[in-house]
């Protein structure tokens, strides 16, 4: 345990890039047909004319392979404990058939945990972006990690 | 397209349910080894030890399953337009294997678009919620939706 990531290597404005992860024509309808059957997630002629412009993968596929590439990158080499949710997610760009993904992390905040002594609390920007470093999710959410020095102070 | 839903059917205090749907054991853990492999999402021995307490879903795999019962209870019957993302999400409890989920809605705002005439935001919250009613994920989000008079004043 003791080389994995604790609360205490988290520092405010660590930034790292994780993936790649391409993604699939496939993977997008697969996805699409099971979670999000939305038109413009399923087929290009009903996408042509929304707002998406073409086919594009549903957002939530979108915060899944976020979250992949963020557990590949480091939460499971980490004493992560989950977390309680997410303050904000946008969804700026379409997700496009056959696009290489990378996730940009900064830690934004870094605090012990009141009621629980065993973990502290980091708070992380993701953005995901695509070959041409153009955003195509956001995110903000609070991970809760154990903590190397369990009981000091903060 | 006359009978779907418009922006003008959703009013500000308009309550929902929508659902059951069930969820497997084996739905989860698909879920889990291809969006979230941690532990806790894929393994009861390595799950009991964890805050979880027992094997639960991804919290990605809750807002997928949400998202598919919105789906089929009344987004692809409306003229939605998609989202811009999510406000917050929060998960409450644990998604257990064999519980029969539900979705609870509610309209918050809904307001005419400044920049497109044709369209109009509805704000809403989504509870989803297990067999014996305990909320297992909330979510606030903003759908886009076609207007029915499309250019006349808010």
């Amino acid at each position: 345990m003791t080389d994995k990531l604790h609360f205490e290597d988290f520092k405010v404005g660590d930034e790292a890039v994780y993936g790649p992860r391409h993604v699939t024509r496939e993977e997008i309808v697969a996805f699409a047909a099971e979670f999000d059957p939305q038109p413009m997630h399923l087929d290009e002629a009903a996408a042509a004319n929304t707002l998406l412009g073409g086919l594009g993968g549903s957002g939530w596929h979108s915060c899944a392979l976020l979250m992949r590439m963020i557990a590949d990158g480091f939460v499971l080499n980490s004493t992560s404990m989950g977390s309680p949710g997410v303050e904000e997610v946008r969804w700026l760009r379409p997700l496009r058939p056959g696009v290489n993904l990378r996730v940009r992390t900064r830690v934004l905040e870094a605090r012990a945990s009141k009621s629980r002594p065993d973990m502290g609390l980091v708070k992380m920007t993701f953005e995901m972006i695509d070959d041409s470093d153009a955003v195509v999710t956001t995110m903000i959410s609070t991970l809760m990690m154990g903590r190397r020095d369990a009981g000091a102070s903060a």
